[in-house]
């Protein structure tokens, strides 16, 4: 076996470690699925995902503390100020980890009559999935035809 | 406010939410990491990962469980025999997940020197990142111009 070049790095400041302390508590994701399919007030959400409230004040909380959600107040009349959750920049950022996950799930975890959801391009309807691209332009067929390298703040092991 | 269109299909088979239900357990996605790195035995792992051997094992069998990876026989000279883990089709698969997350955390959660790993393109060396792509072949770049609509597997709320 020759040693694998991913053991000269470090993996303390790891991109998908720092992102997975973040999306890896449980039910994160799923907050962050309602609140990309429009789902984006407390109760609403908590009807339509499930999670119990306490975990759902939680997750918002983490994901407004890190500038991924942000609070809008809204008033339905006769009704007391409330407020609902919206994406930032860098939540919408997250766009494509989302569209990658229901790709996987739709086409490994999903039962004989297809998957629950797809996501569509406005424009044309079409079926949207995510791919690989490198910056000299070439749409990645075969994913073994990408690796990992150290990138300009990676630190040796 | 109009009532949101995801509110009419159930969450019990999304596949986001399928999907999660494996790479939502604290740790799964960074055992991925490892091993989409080459890092496919397990001493090597933990020590690169810094997860310890218990939630590492509970991960490996998970993965396995779910035909995510899978356990492969070796024996170095001089030595029992051991097992290390590589991807299955299904767990390859999983590779647009894995740089989305790379995507994500390198722009949004690197220090200033910038992100410790990137992802290159074998043929050309060139940086790759994920992108949006519909059936009818068009890129995608504002993230805004996707939404999530029923699949053939929806169901009812």
């Amino acid at each position: 076996m020759s040693t694998p070049a991913a053991l000269t790095w470090s993996t303390t400041n790891c991109p998908v470690g720092r992102a997975m302390d973040i999306l890896g508590e449980s039910g994160t994701v799923i907050v962050l699925r309602e609140i990309f399919n429009g789902v984006r007030r407390f109760d609403l959400m908590q009807r339509h995902s499930g999670l119990s409230r306490a975990v759902l004040s939680h997750r918002l909380a983490l994901l407004v503390e890190h500038g991924i959600v942000h609070r809008v107040a809204y008033r339905d009349p006769g009704e007391r100020e409330r407020h609902e959750y919206r994406l930032t920049t860098r939540g919408f950022d997250l766009q494509p980890v989302m569209v990658a996950l229901a790709d996987w799930g739709g086409k490994h975890l999903s039962g004989p009559e297809g998957p629950a959801v797809e996501v569509e391009h406005r424009d044309c309807g079409a079926r949207t999935h995510v791919a690989l691209v490198c910056e000299e332009g070439h749409v990645i067929d075969r994913l073994r035809d990408v690796r990992t390298r150290p990138g300009p703040g990676a630190m040796p092991t």
